[in-house]
């Protein structure tokens, strides 16, 4: 890519992001949008948006989105950080150094638009130069910085974690533990066995059990009920749009039809619904149970002893809180279970390799040569200099973005397979999974395929790895620097939420449940930010000239998911900042690419001493990880005896803890079986309707 | 290697086998050998020792050496089932199949002495000949009986370890817990720190806490007293033998110089020893201490609890059997731990690499024409057809299983630099280390430098595992085939104690104190045994001929065995069954590379189907190991809840309970702080000398 080429696709996306905040700015303050872009408050915000995302304090944003939201936000805060100092040293010495340098051609100020941005490349710096010496620097010092503000972070992070948790008020979750396998003598029922283990074993703290049952035949009915509902609200939506005044007769008719004929449907549903839920035997136990203690410390010895000398039999784990719990899944058995980890474990790989060979393709469209044999009729258009441009710089990149939209509700179906018991462990399973995806398919592949499929080889031979990386890696900046200028685009369409505008626009005559609030894609999210962060960082040596253009996008982000969270997302769980560890690691591996990588460039160079003296590097980054391991990660996979003693202590004699307690004993109780709320409610809804007819 | 010299082989090692028992049958009844051949006992017994092992009941084991005894025992047991099955296939049906194929060259009975015994391998059989399916089902077979076997052991090792438990009277390891990395507010000494932590947080269950000193300055003047003490003794041994006459009037000067010499130096040392005992303010406390609780269910609540918001401090786990304790490496401190283990890792690495390259060379041995070039000036011998044949038969084993001899207490140095707490866990940790060692330098290794270095790069391409291995361990049949046969001699020579009978000769002059009964070497011996498994698993499809060796050698070990736990070894701890795990992985890892290798057979005869066909019984084997890692890992790791508290409620009427706490309180005291017993025993050892000086 040259750089007009980069030129033409900053201002394009430039454009395209002024435009897109330009038309959030005009469209947020009308109230027929508010369901948009302020579905959290029922009314459209006055004040300006960015300015107010600005001034927003951390205690507001838990206060808003919980501190799931915080670590979101602290993502951006400490990539910003990190990019901040790598683009000042970067653009500052780097960039400089790469361009003076006089490897590939003579400088030519003149003719600086037609030139290769591969000039800003360490690949422009003279072999064995000694100015590759601040390169090396760069390395350790960045390093440095990176782990210090990862240091900084995991505790900052894990102090909020212990407050959240110290200052909680009482939650059902910390007083409950999920009990599977529970294994049942003739006759017994699960109930009666779960109620003996725990009053023999645990006589002082066991409070009460909740049964789970088979309800998938009245969550089908349920669901059945709320489809006819919706229909049926849609009808009369249509109706009153349309006006009271019979205008068409025959339409009018055919509707009057149609809501009987749904009203009935209605009504057989729910008797099903009611008889099912009134009569118990029709209802399988499943064997398994939420059982409640009467402290944390009390759940917490339940969690972490084993309970049964077969390990597979009573088998605890920490119970989610009511309204996370993943109801459908709970039929599933320890052996289904592993096995459909199995089976999503090879579909991921599958789909990983289909993905790839997309990919392929995509990255041949940056090769115009290739483009021209493959689809030889489009010559002509080719060779119009806006078009190729536009085609090399941009075109790829956008159908990249458009595929990967499609990965992340597979990769969530695919968690909601491994029988999961919480949205919330669904949604961290297809976090760490979209990671794995995005990492191979966007920054692997693209890196690999970009020059010859045959690249694969090179895992196949460990001590050629950092040297093949650095020839892969830098013919590819051009991909990169062009993708992380299209994310620009991306995310701040994040702001108009195009897909809900559309939905809401189509709403007017296909009226979908859209009262509440979405929930922030946590897992689509996160991976995407960590892959720019990848790319950045792996960049950071051999082509510094992405590294502004990375802080662009953070700084984007901040903004904007700041205004988010607030208006749009509200939080659906609350992981305790469960995210960050999977930030942390990803980070890690970042550093530790980067580092294989300059190894090999200095090895190319023709500066052997810097490869060897690199070699410490990874090692000490793999030591502060292990140290970070200890120090901070079983904060975020339990609370301790301290914490916990500590807190039932505090509550103890308070007076809310009767009436927690009681309500306690009914917190996991099965939705399905609730009385019907919605059906009824619906059908008041619909009474009106049904009496203007 | 062609028949005859396999015949040789076979033959000489026998020869020596039979010498050894013999020699030992011969020795063992003479009451001057009885601190060799039977330390344990005070007398030689009389009954013949073969029939007396063969008699020996599990229960007896369990008496004599503990339940690690008993899983010793249990390797042979599942050994001998495996291999029995693996013999009757593999010499009842592979071996004729093999050595009626034609692949190698016409058969002639006539030459039959100086046939090579590639014709008893696969590679006979025609190339895609029918008869390879019954290969094909002799690995699935082999497999299944294999795994149902393991499964079998695990239940019933895991049934035993239950059992010891529940039966076991009461241990102060159980009622135990080690707590590290206490952190101290300024001023506060250790023991306030622990008791007020510990009142606080289990008020119910904390009995009492041994705060642990830096002793290593008085390690070393005891073990000062006690070098002196022994050259004492033996002066008097010495003196004594050479009768109480003074035959040289100048020896026994220079002697009773000698002993006022010692005798004064002993005085010395004792004094400054109590000195330092007396002294608690000299004595630096480690901020580690042994808590003890009332009940075993409270230990194991601050082991399995994280007790500190932060991770790093009050770390606790279980605490060892206070006389497996290791004191000498108390004084390591986290940081100082994670740094030894680091570097015993590189160590362990460079250790492998180092035996890499003697292996190389001893594989050599196996072509004559390299010795033949290495050494010109043996051309001669080499061609006598003996030399030749004790040279590539028998000369390569004889000098790996000597130099392999001097790795254990290598790897158990390493280990005990890990800063392991318990004798028992420093030994468990260099079986492991042993094991790889093994796996990597004798099997590994052997195999790949046999044909050439070169095959290292195997390794690193992934896809040709299986053919390449399928090419280069059938190659070096002949060699295991050796090595498995010199194999038994040396299990043989545990018979007679070589080492142990040397110094027990040499000690008539150099008194060693050989008083106490030894205790068995687990992780030097388990390894072996494990390699051999290996061995005869991985080669059961290729070279059938090995079976009956293998199968030999564990009978032997059988017998051996049973023998010396009764006679020779004590326990000098009890994990309880924690070495099964290790057998069970190997064993698993021994299957999967036998499929590996069984694969790339097929693919080699040219019958791809069966290499097809062959995949998912790896996938299934490691189905099934996730299996038994769910089902039994976790007993071997903790006791259960039920367990627990089952056995504290049985307990808690006892009448010796009180007795049992008020001992529990003292247990963990460092035996260096002890009044010196050994010291003033041996004070009094030495006074009749002195006096009839």
């Amino acid at each position: 890519m040259i750089l007009s080429a980069l030129a033409t696709s900053v201002g394009l996306n430039l454009t395209f992001t002024v435009l897109l905040a330009a038309a959030y700015t005009l469209l947020r303050r009308r109230p027929a949008y508010v369901e948009v872009y302020a579905p959290r408050r029922p009314y459209a915000p006055l004040e300006p948006w960015l300015p107010a995302a600005w001034r927003r304090s951390e205690e507001d944003i838990h206060a808003a989105a919980g501190l799931d939201g915080v670590v979101f936000v602290r993502i951006f805060v400490f990539s910003i950080r990190v990019f901040a100092a790598a683009a000042v040293l970067g653009v500052g010495v780097l960039l400089p150094v790469n361009f003076l340098g006089d490897q590939l051609q003579e400088i030519d100020f003149s003719d600086l638009p037609n030139k290769s941005i591969d000039h800003f490349s360490v690949s422009n710096v003279q072999d064995g130069s000694n100015m590759l010496w601040l390169h090396f620097s760069a390395v350790y010092i960045i390093t440095g910085i990176t782990c210090y503000l990862l240091y900084h972070e995991y505790k900052y992070i894990s102090c909020k974690r212990l407050e959240y948790f110290m200052t909680s008020k009482p939650l059902p979750q910390h007083f409950t533990v999920l009990v599977r396998a529970i294994p049942l003598s003739d006759g017994a029922s699960v109930g009666d066995a779960v109620d003996k283990f725990f009053r023999e074993y645990h006589p002082s703290t066991y409070l009460s059990h909740t049964v789970v049952h088979q309800t998938g035949k009245l969550r089908r009915l349920l669901n059945d009920a709320e489809n006819i509902c919706a229909k049926l609200t849609n009808l009369k939506y249509v109706q009153r749009s349309s006006g009271d005044t019979p205008r068409k007769f025959l339409g009018l008719f055919g509707r009057k039809d149609l809501l009987g004929k749904y009203q009935k449907r209605l009504e057989d549903v729910e008797e099903n619904v009611r008889l099912e839920q009134s009569d118990a035997t029709r209802r399988q136990e499943i064997p398994a149970a939420f059982v409640s203690f009467r402290s944390r410390y009390g759940a917490a010895n339940a969690i972490y002893i084993r309970q049964s000398d077969n390990p597979t039999e009573w088998q605890t784990e920490h119970a989610p809180d009511p309204d996370d719990v993943y109801w459908p899944f709970f039929s599933t058995s320890f052996m289904e279970r592993w096995i459909a980890k199995f089976v999503v474990f090879v579909a991921s790989l599958l789909l990983i390799l289909v993905f790839l060979l997309v990919v392929a393709f995509v990255q041949g469209l940056t090769y115009l040569e290739q483009v021209e044999q493959w689809l030889p009729f489009l010559r002509n258009i080719l060779e119009i200099a806006v078009v190729s441009q536009l085609v090399t710089g941009y075109l790829p990149s956008v159908i990249l973005h458009f595929l990967s939209s499609y990965v992340p509700p597979i990769m969530k179906l695919f968690s909601t397979m491994q029988g999961f018991i919480s949205v919330s462990g669904i949604e961290r399973s297809a976090c760490n999974k979209m990671l794995r995806f995005t990492i191979w398919t966007v920054f692997f592949a693209n890196v690999l395929t970009g020059s010859a499929l045959s690249q694969w080889k090179i895992f196949l031979d460990p001590k050629e790895i950092p040297s093949k990386l650095a020839v892969v890696v830098p013919a590819q900046a051009s991909f990169f620097i062009a993708y992380v200028v299209t994310s620009w685009t991306s995310i701040t369409s994040e702001l108009t939420q195009t897909a809900a505008l559309f939905f809401h626009l189509w709403g007017k005559c296909c009226k979908r449940d859209d009262s509440k609030a979405p929930s922030m894609p946590y897992h689509s999210e996160i991976p995407r930010i960590l892959l720019f962060g990848l790319i950045g960082v792996t960049y950071f040596i051999v082509a510094p000239l992405i590294l502004p253009f990375v802080l662009v996008y953070f700084c984007l982000g901040y903004f904007i998911f700041r205004n988010q969270l607030f208006n749009v997302y509200a939080p659906k769980y609350d992981t305790g900042g469960k995210f960050w560890p999977v930030v942390h690691n990803t980070t890690i591996f970042s550093l530790l690419v980067m580092h294989l990588i300059s190894i090999g460039v200095f090895g190319i160079k023709k500066l052997p001493l810097a490869s060897s003296l690199l070699l410490p590097l990874p090692v000490l980054t793999l030591l502060f990880n292990g140290f970070c391991w200890n120090r901070f990660l079983p904060i975020f996979e339990a609370y301790s005896t301290e914490s916990l003693i500590k807190k039932d202590r505090e509550e103890q004699s308070k007076p809310d803890m009767p009436e927690f307690f009681s309500n306690l004993v009914t917190a996991y109780h099965d939705p399905a079986l609730k009385p019907m709320q919605r059906a009824s409610n619906s059908d008041e809804r619909t009474a009106p309707l049904l009496g203007s007819v």
